[in-house]
């Protein structure tokens, strides 16, 4: 076990450029959930709603609004922001993830002709010929970088990754274990009762700042290149299909899956298991609600429900609508009893 | 190929505990289904159901219930439970399964502070400062295992399975080939237009005789650990989120994907492609149908069904209603024709 | 970068069997869609739906229909199928596809009864006892290939792909990164509470011409074999359970999903992430949509959509009346009034 970091309220107060209200001796070691929390850890309140349940929370300190004049039970520590003060303490107190030391593992397999200074290869990590990984990035075991790859600095590239050839990183991105990243799209012709491969012949191209899950697939296009915006995040186990353009700053939930040429705008967001199909673009803001299936085009801020997809709204109708219609069969079928009943008298004149 | 093992009916009841009806000398070399059995196979009746496929079966030998009186052409076994019996007889006629030596391959990347006393530790695996590994558990080929982890004993890790630091592991855990434990969560604080990501620094603990499927991943908590309670059987390519908390002997079919802080009761089974969203809570014994996406809580025993989730008996009626719809709308039709013609002679009156 | 090798219309035209019109001295370097080409570019006329775009294409070289008389302002090439002509032109100017040099690499791990004549085996990858490979097939590095494994001639098995023992693979399969093929079925019993493991001693038969995408998973059967039919295409994500039996030529786009014993036809066609339940049998040429889940049999050329799966006209008819529902709800008001008023002069009567 590493050795455990622990810090008290006082200095983790000044460190978080926060002011304290109560006991600067009070000492923690981690971090914790309200509900979670004992007296060892320190908590936080994002905003006033969680103010109650910090008050029944067992946390030693907490990291609160600056706003936030209630008082606790414990040391309260108050900041402008502490979801983002909450993630600084983290960091400060985490036990160390796993990296790789800089220069090559000597299990590592690496062709002569790659350009690696100040990069960090793993054990069983393969490089091969023209791949050119910068500065400070983390090449975990197992990995596979393929020809001319251009990976850029300070990324993290986990283990058992596969990046096939001629695909461009920028710098920063993440990806987590067991991601495929360009293999070829799933293309075929149909002629005389056979499916005949369409060359996949492109590449991928990943800019800054992406996140990308672990044993998510991202394929190379056919021609040109499939594109991922900066500061994108996918999530595990998703699907990005051959020359989709993303946009940047998109959330993907995971296992999402987008078709073929499908393009999405910036910020767009897509709620797990929903899919985008071939060739369907949507404009930036889109929110796609989970296991939605859009197939066509929609515009920038659409929010989208249903397969398929629909307007929230348009959906939110139409589910009111079967709900409300044994309701509606039930006047019917007293209208009915009406109308016969209507009939009668008529008939008797007959 | 390995040497084909065969045994005479005689030996097989007697193994099994049985009653032979038949002849003692018959000899089969494997089991099969009823269907695709030969004269070298034995098959079974799981219950009496079965008995009239098993008529028409070609097998050589049959296991059947104690209380199963029917005349069949070949030599049959009662047992008191058939199911359980063809499993054993299959352990006992099956090729041998791909396993690992005890010892360390000499292409292992082992860290010298790492304890693995009575493991097998396979080919090109790489085992990290300060982890653990039980007696008789095998790592097989291209396994990556984190600092700090601790896994029990009689575990096995197939293939390019990646295990991150800190991950605990109970007794008996099997995990198939390709399946990602201890990715960070996918979580993410939206400032200034851009996605700044959530320290995920908990682990994951997975307890006893737990089985997690091939290409599956199972993300760390952010704080604290995700949890998968003993008994629990989870298939391919599933979605586990940080910080989810599974109850035991839940049985989680391919694809299903559940969302960061959702908490699954004991014996719960969901279908194949369903999900559950963040932070939401289902009891014990729930039932999740195919393709369900749970969005609110549920108490024990529910059984849902749709998108979004609602209890199976009032998404069978709504079904219903839509589905007699047509019918409804015809009657409205004629309904209208009618008063039409109530109508006239009012308007003839007037 | 590799040298870029250019072409020029005449000898192009000549190479593709084709009618050059224009000028025969334009070089191009590479293929690219009509929206994405510039001047050094061949782009290609699929049908003559796409004239217009081409007109304002800016590509160097068209490739068009025989019968297709338009005058575009650069060098048309003529030939019979387009589609089929400009993937020649793809694999004629693409860059390399990384792969392996035949021989076994000196850091793979390989069985001394492993039987290898004139395959490529890459670093790291793993062969082991009894094991046969093709001439001309690529085992990329970190592969694992079980005991006893017969993969065909001129296969392509990418880096990380995990292929358990007793797996038989036809001639020319792709297998794409992180799938894995073999893995035990998701079978249990469950018995007092507990659910007990049934053994998976099957195996796995790819036919001829099959490709597998990334991160898919393929299990072996219970008893028997899993069997995928010549020339089925299967994609990224996809989940194959145990005892599944594909016919020949299917195509199945990613994250689809089939239950344990589903059975398809020739000619299959499944959209992204629908899925079919265990034992379901769908005949040839069933088309199933996206996001649709097949929960009972279905004969040969069905077209399915919904969740459970109907006939799509079935399905279609159903979505027009939900829509149209709000309309009937308004007649249906309308007709209370009107009866409402019937009623007045009859109860005046009274």
């Amino acid at each position: 076990m590493a050795d455990v970091i622990s810090m008290a309220a006082g200095p983790l107060a000044e460190r978080l450029n926060g002011r304290l209200v109560g006991d600067a001796s009070r000492k923690i070691t981690h971090v914790a959930t309200l509900e979670n929390a004992t007296v060892d850890a320190v908590s936080w309140v994002g905003s006033k709603t969680f103010v109650e349940r910090a008050k029944s929370s067992e946390a030693g300190v907490l990291v609160v609004p600056a706003d936030c004049d209630e008082t606790f039970d414990c040391p309260a520590i108050q900041v402008s922001d502490p979801d983002i003060a909450i993630c600084e303490v983290q960091r400060w107190l985490a036990d160390p993830v796993d990296g790789v030391p800089v220069g090559v593992d000597p299990t590592a397999v690496v062709d002569p002709t790659a350009k690696m200074e100040g990069a960090a290869i793993g054990p069983r990590a393969v490089v091969r010929a023209g791949a050119v990984v910068g500065a400070r990035t983390q090449i975990h075991a197992g990995v596979y970088v393929g020809s001319e790859c251009v990976i850029g600095e300070d990324c993290v590239i986990w283990c058992n990754v596969v990046v096939r050839e001629r695909t461009t990183l920028g710098n920063r991105v993440v990806i987590h274990p067991n991601a495929t990243i360009g293999a070829d799209g799933f293309g075929y012709l149909f002629r005389e009762g056979l499916h005949k491969k369409i060359p996949q012949t492109g590449a991928v191209v990943i800019e800054d700042d992406v996140e990308i899950g672990a044993n998510t697939a991202i394929d190379r296009a056919r021609t040109g290149v499939t594109r991922i915006g900066a500061g994108t995040k996918i999530d595990n186990l998703c699907q990005i299909a051959h020359n989709v353009q993303i946009g940047a700053d998109c959330m993907l939930v995971s296992q999402i899956a987008l078709g073929g040429s499908a393009t999405l705008g910036h910020h767009v967001v897509m709620g797990g298991q929903s899919g985008i199909s071939d060739h369907v673009q949507v404009g930036n803001g889109v929110l796609v609600a989970a296991k939605t299936t859009v197939m066509k085009n929609f515009p920038d801020g659409a929010q989208l429900r249903g397969i398929p997809a629909v307007d929230n709204a348009r959906f939110s109708r139409q589910q009111a609508t079967v709900r409300r219609l044994p309701m509606w069969i039930d006047r019917l079928k007293a209208l009915i009893k009406r109308v016969d009943a209507l009939e009668k008298p008529n008939r008797s004149d007959g």
